[in-house]
């Protein structure tokens, strides 16, 4: 932990840290994260970032106008979460004209492979039920995740997921419900549903993976090791999977490798409309 | 006004009044619109429901992440305008099986020539200061609208409107902040802003179109007769333009149409995709 963040007063679990403070922080360097703590940040941010993406493409596409509504605002949920932690680790990232990188620069101005997300983010919508069953993983992912990381060292970090955690509570519930409901509905909403969650599955394992950096990051109570969650995720998602007469799909993991930059062939294509209208007028400028 | 709207005593403005309250006071009987108030309610519906289709496709598209959220959020506040008035409309029209229509209903099982949206509303977003142009009408437009829609005497309007009209004065005031920066920026940011609004002015006149629903409906005190708003829409509009160092676009009328079901090319595509999947999956229970 750098000492910047050790004597950081102002960023405190429960705090309503906008991404706005976060940059803030950064610049007036109050909070600066290690390279490490950074690197973290980035993989944190670039899941948010990618799924909000994926999500927004529901917004007047779903069944239901609610549910349109829902969707979209768990879209702008995730896109806050991606604000924060990338102004974060852009504190320990420079541009080259010795700026810290902020927010824009990360989300518009990095190559593929520099991105950290994990691939199941990245994996399309399909039909309604697939974005469900990608809903019910990343938000109970998520959920545990940020729960845990509530008690970071790093003050910033445990700020940015006392605020997330609350938001990704309720899309924990959101999926869960429709895994119910989908799962107990009609003979073609349960296959739907079935078939979603096999197609998603095997990104799963990827999630609770550790490496070097959360192995030091972990050690030094800054991040949380992976691979710690996964029994309370398997316990979790079994109950609802069981309330809803499913089981848990026996399928081979993916190789994954989204932490080290190393995507499906989907990412590219969300980049390419994501970065598109950023790159060709840099600065937002014109 | 009818009878059970003059003694609707729970819908009052100023209510919290969420789209599931209207859709229940309609089932109940407790708010019935007439022929007219329902026409008129499903011409607000679909303008809102329109462009927040339109919106929703910039949510990780815009510039800036903190654009791509407030684009997102005025979306989802259209969208739900957009239920709230469908939720009414659908009080006084039936199903084959003799129940009132619902919000979705209405959203996904309508065709082209049945919506009610002026033609403003579907133009493409072209670039973001065409965006922007069309947001700077459109929020202008129904914010003056729905602040003289809250003195309906029809309580349910008038609710929906009290509700509404906060949000859009938000959108008001984010729209004119792009105009005068956009104006104020670079050769270039200027000069697209002008040709934004080139392309979104021919759509203006149509707003403000009298025709014989209006005339009743105002003469009722129920509705608002748009030309009677256009005369404070100028002033308004003008007032930023003239910050802005810009002139009101000298370009003719298009011929408009679309509060009777005539639209221009781009509301069937919207449409195409905005109902696919309700159409494919009846009931959204598969």
């Amino acid at each position: 932990m750098s000492e910047a963040n050790a004597s950081a007063t102002r960023i405190t679990p429960g705090n309503a840290l906008r991404p706005e403070d976060i940059a803030l922080e950064v610049r007036t360097g109050l909070a600066k994260p290690s390279e490490d703590t950074a690197e973290y940040a980035l993989r944190l941010g670039d899941d948010a970032l990618i799924l909000a993406q994926r999500l927004g493409h529901w917004i007047s596409r779903a069944p239901e106008l609610e549910e349109d509504i829902a969707l979209g605002n768990i879209a702008l949920d995730q896109l806050g979460h991606a604000r924060s932690f990338l102004s974060y680790a852009g504190g320990a990232m420079v541009n080259d004209d010795g700026s810290a990188k902020s927010e824009d620069d990360l989300a518009y101005f990095r190559h593929e492979h520099e991105f950290r997300s994990v691939q199941l983010f990245e994996q399309p919508n399909g039909d309604f039920a697939a974005t469900i069953a990608r809903q019910f993983v990343v938000s109970y992912y998520q959920f545990l995740l940020y729960s845990r990381l509530t008690e970071s060292k790093d003050a910033t970090l445990a700020a940015i997921a006392a605020k997330a955690v609350k938001e990704v509570d309720y899309h924990r519930d959101h999926a869960a419900q429709w895994v119910l409901r989908l799962a107990g509905g009609t003979e073609e909403s349960r296959k739907r549903m079935i078939h979603g969650l096999r197609i998603m599955w095997p990104y799963v394992e990827e999630l609770f993976r550790d490496d070097d950096l959360t192995g030091r990051l972990a050690e030094a109570g800054i991040a949380v090791a992976p691979s710690s969650l996964k029994e309370d995720f398997d316990r979790l998602t079994g109950e609802v999977l069981t309330e809803a007469g499913l089981e848990v799909p026996d399928v081979p993991a993916a190789p994954g490798g989204g932490r080290q930059g190393r995507h499906s062939e989907h990412l590219g294509y969300i980049l390419a409309e994501m970065q598109v209208l950023a790159r060709e007028h840099p600065g937002a400028s014109w």
